[in-house]
């Protein structure tokens, strides 16, 4: 069905790709560590940037591009946590693309960034096809979304790194199986290091950090020596 | 930013119409009500749905199109309770298009059928541009997403008849706004008739499925009518 469409969409990824690369390419040059934040709307990508932010902005300097379709209110939230922020509306599109970022990139400061963060649109399947020169893709699954996601959505899982699970304060409550969700996970995504996480009550909230704190590491390292 | 990519979404948005206008004059022959389901993954339209199905398929003859990217888990979730179930794979379509409602109608048996319910794939931004021939267009907004979402996915709200919240069960341990979440759905939407559900508790399960009776009802009438 819709063939043509698809044939569409692949033309339009192709031309991703090649900005996604140079963006890439720069971001290595300058020595920023690049992670790319998505999962569905109301899982917690922001409230797990905030309280990250407040625990790493002493450490390095960490820029943040927060794509919404519509509002600036997650700017707003993350605002006043250390980090440069850039709200980035898409104006209806279900995800970002690289232009969006080298537009972003153009109207931040970067000079120094150790670390961009970028929290994705609210959507568990377009952003997983857009690379946006990252060079970790993590995936968020908060408890009340239920444990059979991974496979209802495999290929944003397929392509993370990482997947975090979210709001596991709430696991009792909603009879969270949490076997039955690592085993979905692992079924689609073998290669993800996965975290158990609650911004609320900071459980995993150590491990996600190191995660962070490694990755900024590697990149600087990478950077001098050249 | 990409003003390219969005004529062509432009074009692609014209056939579909076309082919939902179609499926609209064929369902409305027919004297079959459609209800076409939206919300973020994990809002909880299948369990609402089952619930609803106990209640409804005694009455009337009930179909149901479960729209997914993969796997069948919504489609034997629905299965056993009273209506004709139908899994639509989009294979990584993130909503479902009225050429996928056409291919669907083609294969389940449509012959008396008094209500059609839709259940879109999990996305809170595409499906809502995509007009499926329904009669009613319903969005779930789940106590566990946050009071948020209306304002930061407004057109698919604003595109709906009806909103539906979700999970009301679990209001109190959410620390759930009641207040902020209906002002921000009639901020955004302000023709939408809002419903307070569990599928849990049963809260609000009478009303919802007094308004599928009537939308039934109403459509039976008119096709007598003719």
């Amino acid at each position: 069905m819709a063939r043509r469409v698809i044939n569409i969409g692949q033309a339009v990824l192709a031309k991703n790709q090649g900005l996604a690369d140079a963006l890439r390419a720069d971001f290595r040059q300058a020595g920023t560590a690049v992670v790319n934040i998505l999962s569905s709307p109301g899982s917690g990508k922001t409230e797990l940037l905030a309280r990250s932010l407040d625990r790493i902005t002493a450490e390095f300097k960490t820029g943040v591009f927060v794509g919404d379709l519509a509002t600036d209110r997650d700017a707003a939230r993350l605002d006043g946590h250390g980090a440069r922020v850039i709200q980035i509306n898409t104006d209806g599109y279900c995800h970002l693309e690289a232009n969006m970022i080298r537009a972003a990139a153009d109207e931040m400061d970067m000079s120094g960034l150790q670390l961009l963060i970028i929290e994705n649109v609210g959507n568990l399947v377009c952003p997983g096809s857009h690379d946006l020169g990252e060079d970790l893709r993590v995936v968020l699954l908060s408890t009340t979304e239920g444990e059979d996601k991974p496979l209802k959505y495999p290929s944003i899982f397929k392509g993370a790194h990482v997947a975090v699970v979210t709001k596991v304060d709430l696991a009792e409550v909603l009879g969270w199986d949490r076997d039955a969700a690592l085993e979905n996970i692992r079924a689609v995504a073998p290669q993800v290091q996965i975290l158990e996480t609650s911004a609320r009550s900071g459980t995993g909230l150590d491990a996600w950090v190191d995660l962070l704190r490694e990755l900024v590491t590697n990149k600087s390292a990478e950077a001098a020596r050249r």
